[in-house]
């Protein structure tokens, strides 16, 4: 399993309009091949920062079949306009499956 | 729930050392009040970085109640000898529980 680690900066005072986008975003990033479960963690030490974590088949299930299919164009659209900038996307490796999740 | 999360840049070489390190620390985070789980992801884009996640029951229980006991100097002298740098800690608000952590 692949974790995909996305730090976001969201845009002062959008934090919880970013957080109900992220509850339709989610849909979107579950429709895709190979996608396993996703999470949305809040800093506490700056609020308006956020890490998503995204658990994948392969490390290419979301570089090449997420990224390069039209569901990417929808996260993108429904979470992008709280960005304040482009979020830092790094991958790990290791078992991170969350309770409740397959 | 709070997650702790540390970014961990290993010294070239001794990744190995520092995994095996690791399970030996987990076991010293495991004796703190108020501590959950713990988890090791070694980044894919560079190898040397790792993440380590730890849920904690409140985010006290980790800035004092561990960091002021005995058990951090434990922690610090089996993991920190194969720290690059020292590392990064932020803390997350959220529900990460990973499967089989209580």
């Amino acid at each position: 399993m692949v974790v995909e680690h996305v730090d976001i900066a969201v845009t002062p005072g959008r934090e919880e309009e970013f957080e109900a986008a992220f509850v339709r975003g989610r849909e979107v990033l579950a429709e895709a091949e190979g996608f396993r479960w996703a999470r949305l963690l809040r800093q506490i030490e700056a609020p308006s920062s956020f890490l998503v974590l995204i658990g994948w088949d392969t490390l290419e299930a979301h570089t090449v079949g997420f990224r390069e299919s039209e569901l990417f164009g929808q996260w993108r659209a429904v979470v992008g306009p709280f960005f304040a900038v482009p979020p830092t996307v790094v991958h790990y490796a290791g078992e991170l499956t969350p309770a409740g999740d397959a």
